[in-house]
């Protein structure tokens, strides 16, 4: 029913170091994993160090990498796949930032950079998108809450230029300025510049605004860029490997890696990238997705999260609920599913960020030499036959077991 | 009495899959190998990813990979190894094709790519060998049955042409063309096309064919090129090792790497690289070459085909018999032989291909670390301290343990 499909399920930040309050295990080892446990058992497990060894992953360069795109080749920043991830469409050339909506102060300070966690800014990204500067199209796209995207669509345009976000309050907006001395990078700036200015107008003449001030709430009277960066123009996942596929995931930045790729963006109801998301549905959404796609790629956020949080216990907790919803897939494995279960890196929970440590690996489906390892932890898949990988090998691994791999000779 | 000498065993597409019928092993796994097993216990095992993880290696290049040629910089095609595989000595600015006789229709089409498999051309391969044409020397060279090779030699050469077999049958001879716009290939393409012509004016008069024709056989009345490549012109392993090398194959391929090379070529009767091949002939000729060899390539080549016919329990019967001739081996490794035994690639009777599935090696002989491994199969080795290599790993291994690695520094 599955035969020659494939399954990728990323849990950020899965991976983490021992933990004394859950009596030095780390919150997977700890977590009552007994479908994750199935899988290892029937599968070929290993370690990954996404990046190579001892290198840090941001989340896009992790989820590049895993899907086989080398950020040393592909990755030009994080501005356009957020872009993305709001379901912007990037054209070749297009300078992409992330925005806040923010609440600026008479005297030009910031006092939240957040608005207020603004819920809906649907009318107010209407009111500030499509503007023109100096024959450049500032597209603007709407976020979850306070988040928002810019695209500068024009002739030379840069990359190469600061933020307007100070990132901190009580300071004011920045003047963007040229990282390089190339006019590209000086026109950039100064639209950009341009295009804060006249949204910072056009917001704080907005109805939308006076009703919030009115009921108490802060106004959200200025789009605060950051992060600008180029389209990277990535090939075609479809043309690269031959594989139609989709993207199931709550963050935007998830769908933005998928769209970027051409992938189908599934959009689940529920699936909000925290701890309280639909798990569930996005399991089925992703099953449902491989009738007619021959890959998937199916994201579950909470669990980097929680290792942010420095929170073990509620990481662990949020691992053995994720673990309770896979039961589908490993039904689909036994129907000719070929799956692989990941993460894009660890995030110990002691650290409360991103870490080198590597990550456990399971394969398994048709045709994989199942090996020894008979539960999903950090130290059980190390003695795994598929050893240390990293994670431009995960989709070679795929095509090879699916049969797609082009031979390398004669 | 073999100290200081080193024989490499390939065992031409051992590694594979899982398979239902032989109970969920492997067929090396199902095989009965003692003697593998044995040299397993004795020596360092890991797992090789011959051309990289997740390449899926062709048999030219899985050769000179783990013979130390990488391909990325030595491979120009098979071609040449063909060529010299039948015993013909290649000069730099050569191209090389793999040829067919064939039988052609009286209307230019081809009836039979093999002329009824002819077993015997050398009269037919003498009467076309040395024709010359616009300069060019065009020698041909009888390879097994109906196969032969065909070398250029002469001046302002390329292997930038397309081939004159149409790899069907029921069509005509293509007209060769050159794939790039430079005079060298125009030239080439013209040369192969007057060859092919002449050919079949010279083996459609030919008195043999005639009495083909009144013995109701079909005549072998053309010469068909294809895969044409410009003569790599490998730097001699003597001169690279500094160890005098021999190889003893059945197959042609494998002869031609090894002469390519500068390896003594070791004729061995009843090496036919098929299932019925005398590997004990095979065992005993490498290990006399030894006496005035440094190192000696061996390959067995029939569990590569049994894995393309997809036959696994044909491929676990040929194992398990190849496995019954290697005890002299065991013996010589206890006299101070260094060993090393692998594979080229997986052949996974499933896929009935090559595919990109690590495969085992066993490293043998005095000063080997010996690991807990006691069994040589494709998961057993996983646990081996040799880890997982790639095929460019070979050689400098054994060249450590010979103890003939320049130091790097000081």
């Amino acid at each position: 029913m599955y035969e020659g499909k494939a399954l990728l399920l990323v849990m950020d930040g899965l991976g983490d170091r021992p933990v004394a309050s859950l009596g030095g295990l780390t919150p997977l080892e700890y977590a009552t994993t007994p479908n994750l446990d199935g899988l290892a058992t029937g599968g070929e497990c290993g370690l990954m160090h996404t990046c190579g060894r001892g290198v840090r992953p941001g989340s896009d360069t992790a989820h590049l990498t895993i899907l086989g795109y080398d950020p040393a080749t592909f990755y030009t920043g994080r501005g356009p796949i957020e872009a993305a991830g709001v379901g912007m469409v990037l054209s070749p050339g297009d300078i992409a930032f992330r925005c806040n909506f923010a609440t600026m102060t008479a005297g030009g300070r910031i006092l939240d950079r957040r608005a207020g966690r603004i819920s809906d800014t649907a009318e107010l990204v209407a009111a500030v998108d499509g503007i023109a500067i100096d024959g450049v199209l500032c597209r603007v796209g709407q976020g979850s809450g306070h988040r928002a995207a810019l695209v500068l669509h024009g002739e030379g345009l840069s990359g190469a230029v600061t933020d307007a976000d100070p990132h901190r309050e009580d300071e004011g907006i920045l003047t963007v300025r040229p990282k390089d001395g190339s006019p590209e990078a000086a026109r950039t700036a100064d639209v950009v510049n341009a295009f804060v200015a006249r949204a910072m107008d056009v917001l704080g003449k907005h109805p939308l605004n006076a009703q919030r001030k009115k009921d108490g709430l802060p106004p959200a009277n200025a789009l605060v860029p950051r992060g600008g960066d180029l389209n990277p123009c990535l090939p075609a996942f479809r043309g690269r490997y031959g594989l139609s596929a989709a993207v199931v995931a709550g963050g935007g930045l998830y769908k933005g890696v998928g769209r970027l790729m051409g992938m189908d963006v599934v959009e689940v109801p529920g699936a909000t990238a925290l701890p309280n998301s639909d798990l569930a549905a996005k399991v089925a959404a992703a099953l449902a997705a491989l009738s007619d796609h021959d890959f998937v790629f199916l994201h579950f956020k909470a669990a980097d999260s929680l290792g942010e949080d420095g929170n073990a216990g509620g990481k662990a907790a949020f691992i053995t609920m994720a673990d309770f919803v896979l039961g589908p897939l490993a039904d689909a494995v036994r129907d000719g599913l070929l799956l692989a279960v990941t993460a894009d890196h660890s995030t110990p929970c002691a650290l409360k960020a991103h870490s080198a440590d590597p990550v456990p690996l399971i394969i398994t489906g048709p045709g994989v030499r199942t090996d020894a390892v008979a539960s999903f932890g950090e130290r059980a898949v190390a003695a795994g036959c598929l050893g240390h990988v990293t994670g431009v090998d995960v989709m070679p691994e795929l095509l090879n077991l699916l049969g797609r791999l082009p031979l390398y000779g004669a």
